[in-house]
């Protein structure tokens, strides 16, 4: 298990209500690919979204978003935090 | 205050010492402009760093990372978080 930071762009004008469901979504299924989504964080003005997940690899933490129907643009490997 | 998501690119190879170092010397001078540097994530294959911080503005977070060496290359406010 690794962290892993993803990036979602053209997220322009999401609400807290919208960010929260999609994060439930991906909270629902998350266990069929051993991916924990632990947060995530939204700029509605410029339309970026990063979630931080503990996941077996970036293919696992993309399948889940895939399922939910937000695929990440970017997924990252940060083995390294303070 | 609001919380803000910062980006470094070009930080290949980064080791735990440099980014727990980097962090430091932010959390050091951090006070002078009323921001705090919560966490900090690092992809040294990739090279990009995030940094997630609690602040009065963008600008107040990136004089705290010039004075440091480490100018950020993007900064979004995150006003959403789950």
């Amino acid at each position: 298990m690794a962290q892993y930071m993803d990036v979602h762009h053209g997220m322009q004008g999401i609400t807290a209500d919208q960010l929260r469901e999609a994060h439930q979504a991906d909270l629902a299924i998350e266990k069929d690919e051993g991916v924990h989504f632990e947060r995530a964080w939204a700029d509605p003005e410029s339309g970026v979204v990063y979630c931080l997940s503990e996941a077996p690899s970036a293919a696992a933490v993309q399948r889940i978003h895939e399922r939910t129907g937000h695929k990440a643009d970017e997924i990252h490997a940060v083995p390294l935090s303070v």
